[in-house]
């Protein structure tokens, strides 16, 4: 895993400040049911750790039925994303600058029909370190909490990917459509990342939906 | 999945009337309890299609503390397996012409303590055929009524792998120490099956172990 490089961008300050679909945070929001917010009873889906957005944005085009929102913390990438998503006239999108520790203090169980999880930092190394990865236990708890009833997860991280199969099934999680090379599977309409595009010639893609056990 | 030929054997009838380790059937000690069987209170452990036998001989040689039963239903295999077993002085471990489908009549719940199923027959094409695979849901209820603790699984084969995934989280096991390529990865101690030796140089060996969950 190689982490995109959040290089200054001179033009980021500017897209933050006025591309419209950029909230600073959505605790601005509070008190104000997401549905208000989109105008619409449309389900939400959930991208955390968007990165430059090539995905959420094809995504929210392709399903206009559909509203989305993209977390990223890193400033000048969700500027990047943002701009982006108003370049391709993206569907019902709008990008947070919010960490995904955050997560339960801005959304309610319930407001959240799907979460995609693309090409998370691995965390590689130390054993310690795991407990950052976004499918770790304790972030599955956390999306077991606001009772996200599916999970559509990838990654080209062999460990992250071996780690998250294991997480999944000793939390809540029942797991669907695995896919141990997905660019060499029957799967259609798989939407890359910038990430998925890059690296993908170097080894499998992994991917994984995985779906809350209501029992 | 190139399945292992049980070509006639002039050696074979011989050998299984005459080796040992071999019961026709487990039923004929119907009555009687398995513990009573290996004369001892060791844990049993089980393989389901243990081929050439390759596997279970050497995990037996190793572990003199466990009590072994080696399942297998193509009688030239089987004779070959026990052979093998004799001429490597095996520990304890017995092999049974029998097939899998009659697992609930031969063992009551608790009998095993593990169960290993490695390289079994994927059941590739139509859909209907997946319900002949040794992890199908079907096969996983059984071992569930054995309230086996533990399955330790491995194959070559993709789409074996990503539906045994599957079907493991959905029915009640949870999934821990899952390699996507055995042989690159640092599990030690794998003990190889003839099949394993012959194809792992064509892609990766999927391994998992699966609990049964207490809840």
């Amino acid at each position: 895993m190689i982490i995109l490089r959040a290089r200054k961008k001179k033009w980021a300050p500017d897209e933050l400040a006025n591309n419209p679909r950029i909230l600073r945070e959505l605790t601005a929001y509070e008190g104000r049911s997401l549905k208000e917010y989109f105008d619409n009873d449309n389900p939400i889906h959930l991208e955390i750790g968007c990165g430059k957005g090539r995905f959420i944005t094809e995504t929210s085009i392709r399903h206009p039925e559909i509203n989305f929102i993209a977390i990223e913390r890193e400033s000048v990438i969700l500027a990047a994303a943002a701009r982006h998503a108003q370049q391709m006239q993206a569907g019902s999108l709008i990008f947070v600058l919010e960490d995904v520790d955050n997560l339960l203090n801005y959304f309610k169980p319930g407001d959240i029909s799907r979460l995609y999880i693309n090409f998370c930092d691995p965390w590689e190394g130390k054993k310690k370190r795991a407990k950052r990865r976004l499918t770790h236990d304790n972030y599955l708890a956390k999306y077991e909490q606001l009772q996200i009833p599916e999970i559509f997860f990838k990654t080209d991280n062999r460990a992250l990917f071996e780690g998250s199969l294991e997480s999944f099934s000793r939390m809540k999680w029942t797991l669907a459509n695995v896919s141990l090379d997905l660019h060499n599977s029957n799967m259609e309409d798989n939407i890359m990342t910038e990430y998925e595009e890059k690296f993908s010639p170097h080894g499998p893609i992994y991917r994984l939906e995985a779906s809350l056990r209501t029992l």
